[in-house]
């Protein structure tokens, strides 16, 4: 298999993913005042925005990722498979916290799960870039140094960090680890990731 | 990241969203007179037909965007990345609408946020246009004359205005701005609006 | 816009949908027995199977039809959207016969709606290919002669033939009309529909 | 139509089966204990985890055959269309599992229709790879031994027997059936499958 037929079929499943969060914004039944019941809903939106760009960034990471491979293993199409199960999954922990969020019982435990949704999917990353770069770096296109190849792996292991304090710090607030997911998805998307991503990540 | 890779994953998500706006038309219940179910449905089928064809023309207007670039940078995903999510959400905008144009209460606010996420996906389209043409010039493929850059962001923002107008008459009439969003898709769909663009967008 | 582009994006919308089917397809609620409950919902999976052969089959001559172009026109772009329009409808229409064609108010309407659906997707795949064969043959890769355009015009149109009579046999019987359906697919799923359409849709 | 046309439709469907298992997992509505409704849907877990990476294996195999592949016939269509099917489905038969296993009453139907549901996905693609291996190797891309395409065959056809056992073995448990197939799923994903396919699967 070529990387460029694992790196279609995945954006397959993570475009599907990524569309099925809005499933989780329901029409509200007539009767009561439409703008109350929009206005209720905000949890609904910022876990959709939040979510919504960071399966945008696993995805432009995903590509960076594959884009540096001429080969592919048995080990790494399983550890795919994986990452693409842990994105497949949020649509139903987003969904949990926007139920949830603002309940007195659950809020903790489902803002810890979809933090650590994100964070499981960040380590299967982690797993899966770890195994290119230091396990079989021959199926990389082109030769990295390994100076190169451990930085690119520590970035990616610096990301779980960020995940790991908003799921612990799900027992303290759930309205702290929604904040901290919807800042790191942020700092993910603004111009500064971007400069800091660049040296291998030539555009174009 | 090739342009090509970005064109294949925003296909990808609109074919779902397209597909999603299915989702809205509901079975009727067994029991009642189902011609008359059926016709009673009326807003769904050209709240669906109003959305598709919407969807439809930013997908050909997006090819057209998208074909024109040699390379792309951060921010161009990014706000690639949001122009996908107000597409995205449109699906609950066209459940919304079909709902409650018909109800005395909500009718306006919902018809208002029908045509207002147009608007949105309309900017958010100018916004990515405007990265291109104007700050990024770099990122075309061919040599375009900044009179020529300027005229086709123009034709972007020109598009804003009747999504503009359906959104403020909302407060008057929700049919009106049904009937204007309709008449926005049919527009063009139509043959004038293909020739209009022919010049900078060659078929073939 | 290149056919190989509008190919694409097709085909994802015709994927979805497909996959679409099969949400029409409910767990039955525990409690009474699995056995007879599963067994009830034979017209879900007579619709199901039909369906899908059907849009697996104009999935086929879609693919038949965009291989013989060289280019595309503002025109065929949107014959193209409203076709897939009538693709994406059929999971609405499918699960409105499997629920009503048992039912002793609604079944014929239900049939004929079903039935319909399909009429109208064949007349917009004949209203595509008549586009491209009569009006615009410069849009063709190889030069056909007249008599072979209509030929595969005369094809097309020939196909109606048979989802007009479902649709009219409905008003006397459902299941008369479900059966016409199953039919029709069965033929073209069958080594006799391949060998007639050899001449001009050479494999490989 | 090409290899890489049918590959790509194929690719299509089953990312979109894939994602929608998630489907199936649903926010349990609060006023409960969640954590307590979230240890109740363990059988969705194991259901979703097991479905997933059955599908993400029959996916990998399916690239291996149409890999192969230097032309297409009728037949092989259709035969890979009734392949698509049988996947297409594995959403219900997951939901059905998942919800019955714990009831007294279904769970060994239920089991056996999941079980058996992998058996038939098994028999269509085992049914696609006789007609080209066998039937028409003609299609093949390379020239290939009777030996090793009776060999490839054959593996194909050893893959059924455990799904035929955990189909059988749901009359007496439902529970044994669920493992055999995550024993299945978990093998396969294994290096040990990966090697013992390597000989006609070069990766690169």
């Amino acid at each position: 298999m070529s990387p460029g037929r694992l790196e279609a079929f995945s954006d397959g499943v993570i475009a599907v993913a990524i569309t099925l969060l809005v499933l989780d914004i329901h029409v509200p039944n007539p009767g009561g005042s439409l703008a109350h019941e929009l206005g209720q809903m905000w949890p609904n939106y910022l876990a959709l925005v939040t979510s919504f760009v960071t399966i945008g960034i696993i995805w432009i990471n995903h590509h960076a990722m594959i884009g540096r491979l001429r080969a592919i293993d048995h080990t790494l199409m399983i550890l795919n498979l994986l990452l693409l199960l842990t994105i497949v999954i949020l649509p139903f922990t987003t969904s949990l916290v926007a139920e949830y969020v603002r309940e007195s019982s659950g809020q903790h435990l489902a803002a810890a799960v979809y933090a650590g949704s994100f964070l499981v999917m960040a380590l299967a990353f982690s797993a899966t870039q770890r195994h290119i770069l230091i396990s079989r770096p021959g199926l990389l296109r082109t030769e990295l140094s390994e100076a190169e190849r451990r930085r690119i792996l520590s970035r990616a292991l610096t990301g779980l960090v960020p995940y790991a304090v908003a799921t612990a710090i799900a027992s303290l607030s759930a309205y702290a680890t929604l904040l901290i997911c919807m800042a790191i998805a942020a700092y993910y998307a603004s111009p500064f990731a971007s400069s800091s991503e660049r040296p291998d990540q030539p555009t174009g």
